[in-house]
């Protein structure tokens, strides 16, 4: 058994362990697609802009000589190819805006705020995801989400899973990696989180993906803390 | 008047403008060190810890090649050398960590939290502090502050009144300079975020300095707007 007493605070990755991004993007597309007048597959949509993620954000850690660049542009960038892919045509600039800012106004998981809301009487609790600061403030608002603290991968300038995101979250909270747990429904994640010292929990989230979910149904390690919701994460926390 | 209507998110000057750090300390240390049994000026020791701040920050400003160092750490410094120059004695390494982190368990104004509240509702309400992160952050959970987002001079490794951190507030929150607003109880913090293009809002703290208060009694230019306190500035803010 792990001894979990040194941890003061708890960094989450966002999109999938805290919010249901597909779910939502689709829910919210679908409607206003039709007050639009638009027709398309936005599951299709969906599904193929987060397919690019992680090789958009390779191409920034590729070339550092372009500066780092957020998470919002890389989604429009995405975006506008996947559209012309896709065939979706007729959007105007205001329409590419409102389907990237679709990424702010995702919806938590039935347990994310009940539980965070637990976790915070006791510990600081704070994002650690790839989403930018903007992004992720305004979707904590949007999703009544209660973090004590921001913390994106854009304040280092380094996309997760690289070491100076984990480790410069623990240097921004004054704290050793031993007393960071990460938070994340993705095995990977907490792999690289483990191998710099910060405590892991792993919180499954079987349906993030929906029927393309391929992997991290189950924890693939052994993580600090595998708990099937939030709920049981802060009763495992003693919250 | 001016258009306040671009305004999305304020950010807060704290020590002072949020947090009455004067009267705080004063409690916590004579609290403290009647418990420890410690007999010390502990006003004078805060009056002159605060006055020798300034001056701390403008070391790192002047030397850049010793890179960025945190508040927290320049409090330390500071306080090393005081109590020393206040014939402080017996005070060991915890003690002298127990002094520094009193600057993390500051008491708000008494119209802090209700107006940030209100603020909250209708826009991101952020810090844009000389506190480094940690710091900010455990004052929040100590002092119930709702803060959307810390925003700390750690950050843009400058301290303000450098342009780096207005801007750098701005640009994190994927803002124009004129959709944020500053609030601050010191006209010079103000002055500093106007001439880069960010909306300014004055609230007077005339007691922070207790009987040492030599300024900013009053608005010392034409700010967008002047509140007697944050309960004002939300009713002029739509809130």
């Amino acid at each position: 058994m792990s001894d979990l007493s040194q941890v003061k605070a708890l960094v989450f990755d966002v999109f999938g362990t805290v919010v249901d991004w597909r779910t939502s993007l689709i829910a919210d597309f679908t409607k206003w697609g039709k007050m639009r007048g638009i027709n398309a597959d936005w599951t299709a949509l969906v599904d193929g802009w987060r397919e690019v993620y992680a090789a958009s954000m390779d191409e920034v850690r590729k070339h550092p000589e372009r500066g780092y660049v957020i998470l919002d542009t890389l989604h429009r960038q995405s975006l506008e190819k996947l559209v012309e892919q896709l065939g979706i045509s007729a959007l105007d600039d205001a329409d590419l805006h409102y389907l990237t800012m679709g990424w702010h106004r995702l919806h938590p998981w039935p347990d994310s705020v009940s539980g965070l809301t637990r976790l915070k009487t006791k510990y600081i609790i704070g994002t650690l995801s790839n989403g930018n600061v903007a992004l992720l403030t305004e979707m904590a608002k949007f999703a009544k989400l209660p973090w004590d603290v921001i913390l994106s991968a854009e304040l280092f300038e380094h996309y997760k899973p690289d070491a100076e995101t984990y480790l410069g979250a623990a240097r921004l909270l004054c704290l050793n990696p031993a007393q960071v747990m990460m938070v994340a429904a993705h095995n990977h994640d907490l792999k690289a989180a483990q191998k710099l010292g910060l405590k892991t929990a792993f919180v499954a989230r079987p349906t993030e993906y929906g029927p393309l979910q391929k992997y991290d149904f189950e924890a693939k390690s052994d993580w600090d803390v595998v708990a099937k919701d939030f709920g049981e994460l802060a009763t495992r926390m003693g919250c």
